[in-house]
């Protein structure tokens, strides 16, 4: 059984859905999941769509070159095809926070995730036992102002010699450059440490205790070049009181850093997330 | 432009959405939402779907007698089809409580509710001021052990004099009859102050205190025989703690119950709810 | 039976909760609620303490007057005292947007606020018929650019002849001046709709909208001369989806609104409120 | 400096706290945190303390014997007195879901729990490695129908040995006799995997799944005979939808497990939780 997922975008027009369904019925196809969403704003179409071939003859390159002859440029779509049999490959970054790393390596090890993690790379040594514990190749490179490029280099090396998918910054606390985000637009996923856009960039914990909210978050987007500002993916909030010392906002900010990220990555690597205009259409 | 909702379910089996995507182009209908669901347990297959018809020739009747043909005889299909040009008609049953009727009249006046009231029933004469104040006819009917069977009977006289779709039972703080509920299965929604199946029947507020939760919540359902087990349409929860009073549960609870109820309603007036095996499926 | 609330704020220093607490055994009185805060940072010794005398002799002004000699000094304390036989007196500012001013007035009548309302001030005339209803005096006085002093000074005028304790802001979408909130410090409620200190200012649902959140909020904060930055009482969230309008995004905000709005001011009205350093520290 | 916690209940009537606070300012001791409770039904008084002692020569001895013939007895109190010097000591009982072993631990290494874990049992040896990888002493000791009593008699060894505090069971799975419950009286935290009281016993997902909540919880509590009917020390909960299967519902819920088990295990060793009436009150 052969099972691909379909993620497309375009103006919105008449017909769109008949259209997909009717191809994908044409091919022998069997839709077992099919979400739209309409932004009446920007007039754009978006659909996610699972459908399962029970054809041995069903090959997915073809079928690729049939939906994009025969549908996407009838309806000038951008559009992605995904086979269910290729897990995605994610590569993690991680500094010297020990909490989300620990938190989706479980879930890898139990199962929860559907994808692999071919290496995971840090700027520091510290973490490397838990990697080792896990057994995931660890590589460490240090980042210095005079070695920022040639870590990237480094970095980028890895990232194409093990083809991976997307980067999951895990608490990295490092700035990431333009080459990088250019090269994987909307595929690095950032933990930030408040419920933005409130409090954007560092010591985000020390602001909302300055402030005295009520409530602290966390908030899992995608890089782009400005910080703190791309496509929000997952956000989730805690309330707190005055009572709370800035490190007990730090203490309880975890937990959420750790599930709001964990949210966003199984979101992401099930295909699950859309972008357009700065912002996510989240298909669940 | 014609505009309507259909919902379908049926026995899970290759190529229905197809079809049902299929016909509505054949009959040049534009598909703008669709969303399905299949229960994997009992193999069933869910689907909404609102469609959009130009062309003046259009008759909602005619349609509906080919889907039937063409479609739902085919795939032994559950259906319904609403036009949207026809606002289901809400009957609200109340008692002495004023909360849940403050905050739908309120939501009904301020247009963010897709119905008619046409009348409201009471038990008591309480609340006739408030009724009146919104222009909302009233109608006292007593009920006593001697009168409860006159008394229902003067219900169904004027719930089908009135054409009423569906029954809100806003803390009407009585037991509905055999008669009236198989005469609107899935269609008196009732909102108990818990959180179901936690604390079923009569004062929940005194037992969640006297069992020392730390959440309390409340539920929106629909009526069935069995007391409190009908089908959820939705649920609510806040924290308490064990400062708070049998009468702090009360005053907390009331703002879970408005908004569950109200919730409930928006979702069935708005055809987003379909039963199945006692349990709900919410296309939202 | 005599009952008071003190509420007392000074430097941190050994043996404050021994004092206070030996003043008032001393004058036959039980204490029967405390409460207490450090703030590490600032050094600050916050309390809330209620007690009850029962006997007859017992005098609230000579009472405060020996607390003032005897503990305040002592310990530079800023201190209030309230005795509970006084309901707190609220005024009620309103523009046209009705759903905080029903809520509020059906907590009001149901008995839920421990507190006075002699009237309502709007600069429409839209709501009229609702103050009507609920018997509460109702006084409009349109601001313009040119009557903005006056309509000020008339509004002042009502809320010195009533000796009203604190002004709520019911979503009264006027910037109040210097002059009141200088007689008000600490005493103007305003109920802004986001999850401050994110969308400052007008239109947050709209920003909310464009910046793509994934939850929206409501916060009621006291008003200060700077716009939406006064100390925060209290704040609530909801989730939201891509698939909500702006239009979704108030409709879901005015639930919010509602109940954060009571609950600031069931805090304020109940002197569980203390503000410091442009925060709060709230003792429920 | 010395500190110590004092945690009080008795009769309500007038004058305790001065009491207290009277007699701990006789010993030169400085109040840091005072709360209270009076439970109005029942009559009780609640209170919990923090004091500071200066002097070299303060010994909590000499200060407990001192209390209980010039306080304790006067008022008839049941009461704990602690020194923040020794931290309690939490034996884990484990079986073979890792997920909440590995949050108890994570949080353990970080700093985050104020507590000592001198020991993990566990009837399988399936998480030895994590236990290990840990550095915390691993007991195996298999419990079957034949050997459950000597199997007990062996845990039994081990917590005396030890001069364990209290047991938490992080997804044990197995019923504790009555012998290890009278032992250690509202000292073994459990984690049920349910929103309490609804769903009870075994599989509670399954049946939430059958029942069709839109909400899912979980709750710490201490063990009773009665199974799943003890005191509740932490609740939380989630939403959930119709497209949630059973495997959805017990991966949400692992996540609930983790941070309500946390908070519960947080709530004791910080001796902030009394019992009374199997009920809990929390001075948080």
């Amino acid at each position: 059984m052969n099972k691909i997922t379909i993620l497309i975008h375009c103006k919105d027009r008449p017909y769109i859905i008949a259209s997909v369904t009717n191809f994908i019925a044409g091919n022998q196809g069997n839709i077992v999941y099919i979400d739209q969403h309409v932004d009446r704003e920007q007039n754009i179409f978006f659909m996610r769509l699972e459908s399962e071939f029970e054809s041995d003859s069903f090959n997915t390159e073809v079928f690729k070159a049939e939906f994009k002859a025969n549908i996407a440029e009838r309806f000038k779509m951008k559009w992605r095809i995904y086979s269910s049999e290729r897990k995605p490959k994610m590569a993690l970054f991680i500094s010297k926070y020990d909490h989300c790393l620990y938190d989706l390596l479980g879930r890898y090890n139990s199962g929860e995730l559907n994808l692999e993690i071919p290496f995971i790379i840090s700027n520091h040594d510290t973490l490397k036992p838990i990697a080792d514990s896990f057994n995931i190749p660890f590589h460490h490179i240090p980042v210095t102002k005079d070695t920022k490029e040639a870590a990237e280099n480094k970095q980028l090396e890895l990232l194409e010699k093990h083809q991976i998918d997307f980067i999951v910054l895990a608490r990295y606390m490092q700035i990431v450059s333009s080459k990088l985000i250019d090269k994987y637009p909307n595929k690095i996923i950032n933990i930030h440490h408040s419920f933005l856009p409130a409090f954007v960039g560092a010591k985000p914990y020390h602001s909302a205790y300055k402030r005295g909210v009520k409530i602290i978050g966390a908030t899992s987007h995608y890089v782009t070049e400005e910080l703190d500002a791309g496509p929000i993916i997952e956000q989730d909030v805690t309330r707190v009181t005055h009572a709370h010392s800035i490190s007990d906002l730090i203490t309880k900010g975890r937990d959420l850093e750790k599930i709001v990220l964990a949210n966003a990555v199984k979101l992401h690597s099930n295909r699950k997330v859309m972008v357009y205009n700065n912002k996510t259409v989240i298909f669940s």
